[in-house]
């Protein structure tokens, strides 16, 4: 298939609601060395694009939103030397996934295994970069550690719950209403609870046998943060996924009683060399494992030209797992 | 000389202000297995003290503050091999400080150096655990690192200059007036600053190159928290001394953009073994320069039945380097 010179892509037009995304024509883009064109299957939907979107901002000159994609190999730049014309592929993207084409780096870009979809596939490289950089490059999760999700049916928790548990970690997990509780538990937390519960650092201890968490994944901005300090092991560590909005209250002496480390970071602009080490342990300890014990759960795809009403859809909050863009024509 | 039954002690009698702390006659405590009794000659006054006296609080069962002290080894208990009756000793207490007579663990003991006094050394324990658990334990300080204290002339503060400054760090320091900036250069600050400036977080990263501070000490429970994260480098790490009161209001999005790593710890209830490793590197890199690079400076001595002015110069905040407790009669 020749490859266009324009092709069909949602823009953020401004900083505002889901209506601010519209569907243009834009310049496909060319892949620049150690750079693949993807011709794209379906792209995913991240929390990440709906804060981009409300702020109005545009990454790296694009205006497209989008940090995942899957489809097939359609051009590669100089240097590419893994992958042939028509591979099936998943990538992380710095953007520009809400297309029908996108550039990603090869180092960044895995072959599909044939045991998913490439509907299945674009729900996987955001989350799974997102969970090993967080669990293994930042908050260094160890094999006899107890690690927590705050979150666990997100696009990111339930991927992460899935892996980690299949690799033998023990991961506990929380959720905001009882059926996403239990929808962590069949993800694989070794027990789930509901965020609310006043009780929840208590009942966390005894899930743990009074040692409590060494590594706490939080994507709620620190909506829990005097609870998840009271719930962690002498020397545990926080890693944030939200900034939320405003200050992290942190109570010091809690803080500090127990030696806890609170970081964050941000996956988008990390570095490709930190990047590309990622993605070497997920394709060594992760995707041997997609398709039988690791599989996006999705939640809904909207085609790509509703990409508002997928927008609205995650800021309801109420899905569990993965919300796609289906580009290809059904 | 015989060990006397009982002996003179200061003890906290309840909550309050420097009035509480009260001179009076005790049980001289007996030295367990692995412990050596001191026959204090001078003792050091800390922070720590005066929130244990504003608490009313007592430690192990014990109502007689303080954390070091210099002396004598007065009585061995069973197991401890490396001391003789006699040896001048400066060790870190599990408080009991402020008293003729006090237990230490040997571990924690060490001989004091022929080149300082006996006065001297009661300035060192406390200080340094303090900076080489931080550092080295809790914050993992690099060789090539950029290392920054706030309250470089504390106690704390001074001493650990002195000593990174020594052994070829580089460390940068802040004090509250222009006095004690002055002196946290003379005691081996690479650049020292008023932590009142409003353009802090601009001067530092112009003083490291715009690489900004990899490891940072903070004794202010974070008063300066959005111009610290404003000042460190990539992935680098706050560490706090003191709890304060109320919460640590953290800039949650500058914290993520920067992978910055915010922690504390309490050195009291630390355990033995930790402490032990501290004492190991201690012994073996800092040691060997005190009397030469490394020495206290003293900013007042009070007798010990002066402790309640001891502890009022402490909460003054003037003073720079350590404040002791004469113990032996001069």
């Amino acid at each position: 298939m020749s490859i266009p010179k324009s092709h069909r892509a949602i823009v953020i037009t401004g900083a505002g609601g889901p209506e601010v995304l519209e569907f243009v024509t834009a310049d496909v883009p060319a892949p620049g060395p150690g750079q693949i064109l993807i011709r794209i299957h379906t792209a995913g939907v991240n929390r990440h694009d709906c804060n981009q979107r409300a702020a109005g901002a545009h990454h790296d000159g694009t205006a497209v939103p989008g940090l995942e994609a899957s489809g097939t190999v359609a051009a590669k730049g100089e240097g590419v030397t893994h992958f042939q014309i028509g591979d099936p592929v998943m990538a992380l993207l710095q953007g520009g996934g809400y297309a029908q084409f996108a550039v990603a780096d090869q180092a960044l870009v895995m072959r599909v295994p044939d045991t998913i979809t490439l509907t299945e596939a674009a729900g996987l490289p955001e989350a799974l970069f997102t969970a090993w950089w967080n669990f293994f490059g930042l908050l260094m999760l160890q094999p006899d550690e107890t690690a927590m999700i705050h979150g666990g049916t997100s696009g990111v928790g339930h991927l992460a719950l899935q892996a980690l548990s299949a690799l033998g970690y023990k991961v506990l997990a929380t959720a905001g209403r009882a059926e996403k509780v239990e929808a962590a538990r069949a993800f694989g937390a070794a027990a789930a609870f509901d965020y609310h519960d006043p009780d929840l650092a208590e009942h966390v201890m005894s899930a743990t046998q009074g040692g409590g968490v060494n590594v706490l994944l939080d994507m709620s901005a620190g909506a829990h943060v005097a609870a998840d300090i009271a719930m962690m092991a002498i020397g545990g560590r926080i890693g944030h996924l939200s900034p939320g909005h405003g200050d992290l209250h942190v109570p010091l002496r809690s803080l500090m009683a127990k030696r806890v480390k609170i970081t964050g970071s941000l996956l988008r602009p990390l570095a490709l060399s930190e990047k590309s080490k990622i993605a070497t342990l997920i394709r060594r300890d992760v995707l041997p494992l997609v398709g039988n014990q690791i599989r996006p759960a999705i939640a809904a795809v909207f085609p790509i030209s509703e990409a508002a009403l997928a927008h609205a859809e995650m800021e309801k909050g109420c899905h569990i797992g993965k919300i796609l863009l289906s580009v290809v024509e059904q």
